[in-house]
């Protein structure tokens, strides 16, 4: 089962609905692409893959939707939609990426094709697009999960699972595939304030897999790691400097500290694109600072807990520097320091 | 004004309602000993010192509410209302220390003497607490902001303040001491799951103050630290061990690590009592684990965000490394490693 596919009966581009859980685990059936853009806008699905994934079949849904009975029309339509799905979040690289390679195939490929026949350029295009996401978290899952030995209680930050992805996901891809091989491990979930993704999103995947785990705050980490109750610490990435320096959700920086103080390996994984040689180092990556709701909005006996006039900062990520990682888990392979030569190499190796 | 006081004309106790903070600010007076055990037990006050001198109050009412009309017999009242107290909170050391000072006072003192005179053996003895603590919080704090400077931003972790003593307070007494010398400061304000005594009772206190502040999630200090916009890190201590490990509020450990990275001071505010010489170090101190509840209550949207079969672990504390510890304030001085002999040194030096 995956967190985005197509109904070829319909069409249509279904996905699970993260805003419903962990409460409920509802599947929405998205029947074009307005919607799709919709639910993209909505936080509906969430998670640079998967929003990747969902833009390219909502293009592809577009095709299904429109009635033009010649090739140039058709592609016009298509042109509009692409422009529809990408100013549904305009910041998100992956999206962008994802409808600009089912567009590029369409132009290329469709001079002389029937509309049939454009359409299923479109849609296998998609279809590839989420089969080689699957794919690559799948492969980033094994090279992670020969990190986690038997027995192991492992510290994991934010959500990084299948519903940030099409499936398996990253460091929480890891996770899953060290249990389904048989290792008997337990997991400290970060909550991961101030969204709570650990205790929203996370504990629910940990459950569907039948993973024991334990959620913690994320203050917590340091007790379990200084009293020898942790052998690994896990995390994905939003961005991976050319020196190793790993820009992601915040909390993820003092996390890495406490695992490095106890002698205990701290794991970056990320698939190899979110490595972006460019940069130089992790102090050049821009901070998104977030609305200061997301840390006053707690309620407690239905009153909000700050007082009224309470101001707040709410950086969204940090950076954790590169001494600090262990290694990088990609699906080329576990990158180990020195990072600057060696990030180079897994790029550009073939897969 | 102070947290806790004695209101001769009724006469009763009087404290400030922790529970209904920050919405509301209301003293409640407490008419006999047996609601004064009744507040501590619902946590209406909070913080050692604070509860000690609740205590002692409470067990100087029990003389006014006593209509025993010879000494042995007032004596007995006493003796009952001070078990009645200790038993409202059975680990609270300072509870307990307080009620027997006053019963101590009462025992050795009070032959010859009439009821009315007994009574006010009992008031004064409370009274005394009280006003020690007050200046023990005083002076602890002209030592902590002699080490914060004019322009400095300052984190600040879980609640110190006035609220925990009977006026003052340890880390926060000193921020704003530092405030009240004329030095322009800015707090970051820990959250501090899981309790969220920073957003709820730290920053409703620095807004008394007129200190200007922003709530943090715990996890962002990291961040705060590692692009330069702190200067200094401030915490209370729970207990103090021989070689200066300190034991805090759970998440002062990581916030320590993350000060030391950055090279920016952590400085621990501790009366000498907090000190206990006979710990040979931190690992030595037990670590109370509360009830899961208070980590997966947090609700959005009147929902529960956690899985509804969620489990969670919650140490209340843990034990910051004396080697992550800049400097030790006590009401005597600023002590600096070595702490093994130094802590020794002021803990038996007089006042």
């Amino acid at each position: 089962m995956r967190t985005i596919q197509w109904n070829t009966d319909l069409p249509a581009v279904e996905m699970i609905d993260q805003r419903r859980l962990p409460a409920a685990m509802e599947f929405i059936s998205l029947k074009s692409h307005v919607e799709v853009a919709g639910a993209i806008r909505q936080m509906i699905v969430r998670g640079a893959p998967a929003i990747g994934a969902a833009a390219a079949f909502g293009l592809a849904l577009a095709g299904y939707e429109s009635d033009a009975r010649t090739a140039p029309n058709l592609l016009a339509d298509y042109d509009a939609a692409a422009k529809t799905l990408k100013a549904s979040r305009p910041t998100a690289v992956n999206l962008a990426w994802a409808v600009d390679r089912v567009m590029t195939v369409i132009k290329e490929r469709s001079p002389g094709r029937s509309i049939e026949s454009i359409r299923g350029l479109a849609l296998r295009e998609a279809q590839r697009i989420a089969d080689e996401d699957v794919e690559i978290n799948r492969r980033m899952a094994e090279f992670g999960a020969s990190l986690i030995n038997d027995g192991d209680t492992v510290i994991h930050h934010c959500n990084t699972g299948a519903l940030a992805t099409v499936d398996w996901g990253t460091a929480l891809g890891a996770i899953r595939m060290a249990h389904e091989q048989g290792k008997k491990i337990r997991v400290l979930v970060d909550e991961t304030r101030p969204r709570l993704q650990g205790t929203r999103l996370t504990a629910w995947e940990l459950e569907q897999y039948g993973v024991p785990y334990d959620i913690i705050s994320d203050n917590m980490a340091g007790y379990f790691l200084k009293t020898g109750q942790v052998q690994a610490v896990l995390f994905g990435a939003d961005r991976v400097a050319a020196n190793g320096d790993v820009a992601n959700k915040i909390g993820t920086y003092m996390l890495a500290l406490a695992a490095q103080d106890n002698q205990v390996p701290a794991y970056a994984v990320v698939p190899t694109p979110t490595i972006d040689l460019s940069l130089a180092h992790g102090g050049l990556i821009p901070i998104e600072e977030r609305d200061p709701s997301e840390v006053l909005g707690i309620t407690y006996a239905g009153e909000q807990v700050a007082p009224k006039k309470a101001s707040a900062r709410n950086p969204a990520f940090d950076v954790t520097p590169a001494r600090l990682v262990s290694a990088i888990v990609t699906e080329k392979g576990i990158v180990l320091p020195p990072y600057s030569p060696n990030l180079k190499e897994i790029v550009s190796r073939k897969p």
